[in-house]
């Protein structure tokens, strides 16, 4: 026989002869109930754990969305420094688009008719001055409001402070009313429509789901209650909602997360996936460690006088900026998760025999009789013996 | 021999003993073809499936980006009650800041010459009056347009409505134009610029792809048959390949998602990691239950007159939002994946054998002679039997 | 015995017997070695490398944020064709809403006191005419400023241009300032709040870390070495970090990532989760191919003279587009993952005997004793021999 014929037949070995263990059959209850309890805790592990708790046979895809926002609403102001004024949408929601991140104005320090020129900076301990050898010509302090011109002018009849070149008169926002401007702005409510899609999917929703009619959409407001699906929100239920006062957070700002959680099972019929809403306090209410608590900003109305000279109305706006967070998770069953959880966890069945013969071989009254008949141990006199046996069963 | 002899005996037991099972060696063609058949199944569904098909060995990541678009294009209003009006991009993109989303306006309802004052509601069933008993001072309804005064007053020559204090005169925004006034802005042209980077594999892209030289980039137009890696784009190619009609979308406005798709497989040269551009709708067209319909709002030009007194310009924009929306996951060959995936896949290869056996023992001819040479069955007499032999093979 | 009792019988029998398979013990020391080696070496795998390197044993969740950004400083120019001027947060920070995007303008293109009218178009090879006929009433060219009437006229004393009908006079954008004009923006500072949430984990945390305290706030700068957690940023800082020259930036504008990098390893005292801030420069700063190179848009301001008449000046702002980029992975232990890829490790234990039996059969010197004493081979004879056998053990 040459070496190639014998590899050959040794590879026909492995096609043409099946090889299977030998086994022995041990007639105990006890072992057997215990083998098959085992085996069958690693089951429920997988049914109940894996695919029920976890759903670990689906696949996932995150959420692409497209957020519009409309705010309605508006507001009479009659503080008793200004004139009665009336606001409306494209006065307080700046900047006017409405898109996932809209600010409502709710209070303001206004400082109208800037202008460029000069004037005395406001009181501080840098900038009280007795005469103008304290103030340096050119000097920009970077807390102060402009560049020092090296006088040193009345700031009022008790006070004197260096001459600043800037926007006149300068901005005092420590006189921030203590009740907010806008307080009307409870009121005002919002409609937010929000479409998403789950690309590897195909699927694609809308908050405004099919069963709600035109009619129901044009007065409903939402309420976790008696309304959950309408979109549109009254600012103070946002507010409550996430466990805030309104007009606490009126008077300095804040932001606000409205969060819609798409999380989906699509493998149930599609109309169980809605959205959910919630609702929370984003920046950081009364930190012990907090600069510039709440939220603003500073924007300008720019004018331009009958001579051509430049003015401004500098507006430092307080008010909630609404932030629409959307997130979620859709699964789907997919082959490949499930093949690599399920493989993974009936991978665990075949350690329940490794178990099962330990507690055989060292808890129970027979173990030495089950040792000898399960293992055979080959000694050395055992081998000559064996060299001179066949190879088949037949031949003993 | 102690007891601590006797356990590191049977810990040595473990390391310098070797412990294989008996097989039983069943020359079939049958069985040994269904065995390895069934082997070469999970094989091929290993290399097959998750390699090829699922990329089952790759670490994924997410894409970060980082968009700058800039609209160009001027156009002509020419509206029978306006002055011929021209239009460029500091006119109608509205905010500015050329980021991820931009809005184009392509129809308007402008209210010039509102100041803060008193004018007669617009006509509806609530605000319609007879005499001033009809209106309550102080009033405002959320669906009107200002505060209610307490005075019935002239609406028209035929009707009386009662009187707002608001921003007079007030919008009138059922008169929308049929005809989008900017439809000139079909023929508009957008520049995209995204870069792109996948933290987890160092990897950043560009858009601008490197074989597109500046010439080309100033003259080129994206067209999915001849220039599909030009960043720049036309309008209304954009409305188009999202399946819409350019000048009806710009009649009540719309949303429209440009899509970059930059899903990349990284194992392969990266040269072929190139943006993959698509185009939705994403806000409703025509549903049944719709409120408010497109996409506009409201914004103010504010001006002072020569007295100081504070008028405006509302302007109630429609128009389309672009969204670009870029995603992508990358993929990268990696360990840890690779060894889930395959371990997983191959842990079904020793459910081979349990199938294999149940074949075996249930479905041959021969099954119960195979039963009886595979397993061993021990009865009580042969305890006793075993009890008096040798524990090695050698003594029996 | 009927069908259905044996069929029963046969169910008891799976769970009242106990099978295990039957085994040849091999006393020797390398064969042992060599299996217990390899079950280590795969053994150390799972520990080593999918637990503590690649932390399997986690489940993730993606970072939800919320971004606040405040820009404070204020700059003098004083360029020669321009009186001195101040600019402070309200005039150069566009739009000022202050989130996770915000725009410094550093360079400028002003075009006052336009108005809606004629005016010659700026000379270029389409635009020279030498008599009316070289021009065409209402031609506009998409690369033009306006539309035509149809007239040539002096541009200046010696070139003669189409007249077009457009925001006149044109902005001539090629006299940019070659040295930004607010080059003193590179002292300006920004603060930055950014709160973060893994919903998964109900983990919040905001990027001022609860050991600073408000006086430390007011004072601090970051920097890489000394203050590592102030999230106050110097501009000038931010672009030195990400590579760049401020100065050479600031001339034509460009985009700049702020990166916030919040992952984390829940499992550990959540203290340790902490933001590692990084900058990068995010367009191309001196590409080949480049169109539109830095980074700048277009806005204007509109007044109205005494007369009703509209009027705009147009700014074409160049400046740096600050892009905070907030990503993150946080990982917390959790049952399933760790299940997957132990359970897909240990599967790999099963494929240990595999190796150490096909080392056994051809690699060990007595391979042809351990091949005949392991596997009893089933020859036709001993079929015979067999059937006449009793099933149990001590019936031989």
């Amino acid at each position: 026989m040459s070496t190639s014929a014998g590899c050959c037949q040794g590879c026909l070995h492995y096609v043409f002869d099946y090889e299977t263990t030998k086994t022995l059959v041990i007639p105990s209850i006890r072992l057997g109930c215990a083998f098959r309890f085992t085996q069958l805790l690693v089951v429920l592990y997988v049914v109940g754990y894996v695919c029920v708790v976890q759903k670990a046979y689906q696949e996932t895809d995150s959420v692409i969305s497209s957020v519009t926002t409309k705010v309605k609403g508006f507001a009479l102001t009659n503080a008793s420094d200004m004139d009665p004024r009336f606001w409306d949408v494209a006065d307080y929601i700046i900047p006017p688009k409405g898109d996932h991140s809209f600010f409502v104005m709710t209070n303001m320090v206004v400082t109208p008719e800037q202008t460029q020129t000069r004037c005395p900076e406001l009181p501080s301990p840098s900038t009280i001055c007795a005469d103008d050898c304290d103030c340096t010509e050119g000097h920009s302090d970077p807390r102060g409001n402009g560049i020092q011109s090296g006088l040193c002018v009345n700031y009022s009849s008790t006070v004197q402070t260096c001459q600043v070149f800037s926007w006149c008169p300068l901005e005092i926002d420590t006189e921030l009313p203590q009740h907010a401007l806008l307080a009307a702005a409870e009121n005002f409510t919002v409609l937010i429509k929000n479409s998403v899609t789950y690309p590897k999917f195909n699927f694609h929703r809308r908050n405004i789901l099919p069963h709600i009619n035109s009619s129901y959409l044009k007065r409903c407001q939402f309420s976790r209650a008696t309304d959950p699906d309408c979109p549109i929100f009254r600012l103070k239920d946002i507010v409550s909602e996430a466990g805030e006062e309104f007009q606490d957070m009126a008077v300095k700002g804040g932001i606000l997360g409205i969060i819609i959680d798409w999380s989906c099972d699509l493998d149930w019929w599609a109309g169980k996936c809605y959205p959910k809403y919630s609702f929370h306090r984003l920046d950081n209410k009364n930190p012990v460690n907090n600069v510039a608590p709440g939220y603003n900003f500073r924007f300008a109305k720019y004018y331009k006088a009958p001579d051509g000279e430049e003015t401004r109305t500098l507006i430092k706006a307080y008010g909630i900026r609404f932030d629409v967070i959307v997130f979620g998770t859709a699964g789907k069953f997919s082959i490949v998760p499930t093949i690599v959880n399920l493989g993974a966890a009936l991978s665990f069945l075949s350690l329940v025999p490794v178990v099962s013969d330990w507690i055989m071989l060292t808890c129970t009254k027979k173990k030495d009789l089950y040792g000898k008949l399960k293992a055979t141990y080959l000694s050395e006199d055992a081998e000559a013996e064996a060299m001179s046996m066949g190879t088949s069963y037949g031949t003993q």
